[in-house]
């Protein structure tokens, strides 16, 4: 059950539901985010609304039989747009385009990025500094030094910055130089890193699990949001199965399910999905189809000196035909309506 | 090594070339399909083109690195076209759709489809007669004398008939009343059925297994390939993995690579791909964007009462929809030019 | 439901059976097993078991909730014992141990293993004389005739013969040089297959699907004992996962699992489950304790040669050491008493 | 490349190494472990060993193709024993034994456990204090409060305590009351947490991730030696798969093939491998005669009761009686001598 709290509820008020709720056997968790204050109540039984809906400072009320709660469909009328400023928002009627190298390896390369973007109208730009790898010997990325950088180049040309935070004690440094934290597939349920990153005023990216299920991803989302942070987005990146021809297996099915089940934008992301560079635009075109809000993908100027997945990155050109292919067929996907 | 044969070898000439190639040692297979005759090399070293490649009999000669041969890109230039007659092809710039009932259920359900698909100009008509069931308790479907009365009726109305084959012996009664014979995920590797199909002059599906690779679904249209059958669609529908919110998951990713290693046409099920009415559609325009040549999908008049997966078939007002948005999306995935 | 019938049922009483079956709305299908013979009723809704429970002719009678039916245990105190004559069960407290090479390759070939059997007090020899390969320029076994050698050798020495079939044209042919039929992994749902060795009366071992559930594994033996066969072995091999330094994850859990659902016998295919010679011993062994009635394993004179499968079989002094270990941890597992 | 450096290593005889692996290009890593002193050189192309070989200062050097490199088998002649002292040691012909309940939940049952612990002789206890959950209104334990309960109750009565960390913040908090850090599946690949821990001086336990590879399971291992801590262990607790009848699908076969690969130790925990209260034991001990060095398991005193994952956990009794064949099962697999 979520309890949306008015505006002006006084704290006498909220004592009195919580007391209420506690009556009535209902644990209860009080929950302020960057947006709305809630009661979270998760009912062991059936119980009779009528006990608490009239109680003062209660804007809403909402059952939610869902095991994950916020996140889900069924209380939230609009879908979630974030709102990343400067005009650019995820969740809406226009595609969201995340586009840039699997690593930051230089300045030059993030100039060389940033200008591709500017004359591909791309609003905002991935890369990573802090790269979760295998083996310890890989190179693991240029932390926060990079970072700083790639944010310097970005917000200079009005561009968003996307980048993965691996660990809690990464979260409070990189907070000025991101737009929005990326979660990784394997950090997906490393539950206090999603504690933490609830707390701040961020948009997070969670990657679906390796082998994670749709399930997981909802509730790894319900952690952020009930530690106070409702700008989440959801991405699918292909899970892990038997057939070794693609790097993963990339579930597409996976977006209308998702997009049944949460308010939350997804995000699809071809290029881990696939793994093949040349399978890439069509996976992407294909993601948007499904219901996409949006696509993150892997470029390089040259893929074949890149650091780390140089194999499923996009040649520039091959980028600039693929970004007017995937607006193209956004427009169709809204014209279908399915989702 | 594919030796294509001309068209008026002797029998001489032919004894020259396999003379030949028993001299250095590589085990060959002659093979006459629908359409040519050839000569399958299989070398088990290094050796020299030009040891055989002046022989007179010989239209040309290729070598082919895949395992599986007469299947592979390498050797043929244009991608197979499957002609079924009455202007109905498969392979084309033309989207193919094959849409009908789970299982035929009754003549009038047969007749209702029909008037449905001549309405909306759709040309193949799906519908099981033996249904493979893993309870032996279930609906196993009207039989042969179900498959009869679906040919008369599509026939009389120029609608070709896909249906599924289960057994060698079943071939030859089904032959005179079926225009493609299916072959299912369970059966993807039943070698003998294989062999059958490929002495019959029948276009023949094969639907990925189970949980079944790319390269054994490529081995598998190889069987009836070898065996002298050329006529062979490749079927996507979804493999086995820990997900469960799907009844597959749709391995959209495989199209692409598919087009990439065959000359094969490749149809997309997103019915069973996916499972669930609502995300169908979603999942048929995904998989024609992904460069399918064709969707196969279950319909019903009223799929609540259908004998088996109502849960997964279109209503008529969602197909007739779907028809449209499927031949747009086509036209773009041509535009796109991608595969 | 099962109705078990009294042997000297008369056919007025049997009718009659049926008859109030059928006013009550039970769908009702008579079986005669090589053993027994049955009713077996599907009930759609409670019912009330009075209504037919005091009827002439009737043995006795259950309700089994599972939608497997005949090879539940709920039904059936003891476990099925599969007897294959000259003193060799299966199923009892002795383990049954079945050896040989992969594929039967020639008369030489099988009076080596057959010395090496007798040496060991194997009494059971495996070996495939038609071979289901996924590509079709692999050796396809040595056929009819390779099985007829076989079984002489076998039987002159008291040893039983266990051979895969493939086809239904197969079974009747192969009838009389096979002691046991076995299922291959990937016909284990070729319904068609499993229909017609219900007919007959030689025991039939069923493969666990390449991705195969446990409960599908069920239905293919439910096929065949509602066909007519009690005497059926199930064989878990290994399924299909993500994880390839092995050739297929062996999942000894489902040993016990069956070993709870079923009252037939369970036996382990350790050469396949882990495919790699080093390991198939402790995995024998640990198939053992899991609960299997007995093993089934792959051997050869000179592995490095063998025609398929070579890297899982065993050297026979392997084997040798392997048989004593196997026999004493089965006793372990007898007195330990969990299945 | 492994250099093992001697005891009496000179800074300069150091420098020089270091110095002659930058002349001839290979990227070098010095390592210092709570045992030794080491150089890792990781080549990208063939050397000649001599060029380094007989420079003062080094005890031994070995070629690794692995790879991994330090927890290579292809090194270290000995299998690593990790002592935790009072004569506990894992890695030896004694079977070790881990067992406790899935969460700390009072100090009452952490009295029970111990007791019941000690009249079996069972030396480690489990038992967790943070729980990672899918939803964020689960129980997720005790804490460091919990922990210092149960550490207090086990060293007063000679039993080690293994339990699980989940972030980088905690490890020194818990670093007093810990003898074996556990890492989570969930956590496999959390590369910083894996980092730290390789900088303490407490034997790591690494579960297998979800979806993990037995090949990333030590790439992990890896990340905590070459950060500093030799002492690692290494934990099969089953994959995720297509199979829903159990919990997870036990992959046994990990076992020998990680026996072969490394020099730790390995562990099975049948609880979670399983999942099904009444087949653990049999998966535990066919663990063991995989070649397991331990044992984990879960136990309570009424698991009907427990706060998590009672329907895994066994009774006293179960576990009493199942102890003891373990440690018989153990004999017999030291006797056949595989692993």
């Amino acid at each position: 059950m979520i309890i949306q709290l008015k505006k002006n509820i006084t704290l006498k008020q909220k004592e009195k539901i919580l007391n209420q709720l506690e009556k009535i056997s209902i644990p209860a968790r009080p929950l302020q985010t960057n947006f709305k204050e809630y009661i979270v109540g998760i009912p062991k039984t059936e119980f009779d609304l009528r006990q608490i809906g009239n109680l003062p400072g209660i804007d809403d009320i909402h059952r939610v039989s869902d095991s994950y709660k916020m996140v889900s469909k069924k209380w939230k009328l609009h879908n979630t747009v974030i709102d990343l400023g400067g005009n650019i928002r995820i969740g809406t009627d226009e595609l969201a385009i995340m586009s840039g190298p699997c690593a930051i390896e230089s300045e030059s390369q993030i100039e060389s990025i940033v200008e591709h973007l500017l004359k591909n109208n791309v609003r905002i730009m991935r890369g990573g500094v802090y790269k979760p790898r295998s083996s310890p010997y890989s190179f693991r990325g240029l932390g926060i030094e990079g970072l700083k950088l790639f944010y310097k180049h970005c917000s200079q040309n009005g561009i968003k910055v996307i980048t993965e935070v691996m660990q809690v004690s990464q979260v409070e440094k990189m907070l000025d130089f991101v737009d929005i934290f990326q979660v990784g597939a394997r950090n997906s349920q490393n539950f206090n890193l999603l504690d933490v990153l609830g707390q701040v005023d961020k948009p997070v990216m969670i990657k679906r699990g390796i082998s994670g299920t749709i399930d997981e991803l909802l509730y790894s989302a319900e952690y952020v949001f009930s530690s106070g942070n409702e700008k989440i987005l959801l991405c699918e990146r292909g899970i892990r199965t038997f057939e070794k021809a693609t790097r993963n297996t990339l579930d597409l099915s996976a977006i209308p399910v998702l997009k049944e089940k949460t308010h939350l934008p997804v995000i699809v992301d071809p290029s881990h999905g696939v793994g093949i560079r040349k399978h890439v635009p069509q996976m992407a075109l294909a993601g948007v189809i499904s219901g996409a809000d949006g696509v993150i993908m892997e470029i390089h100027e040259t893929p074949e000196k890149a650091f780390s997945d140089g194999q499923q990155s996009l040649y520039y050109e091959q980028a600039t035909k693929l970004y007017d292919e995937l607006r193209e067929i956004k427009l169709l996907s809204n014209r279908f309506g399915y989702s």
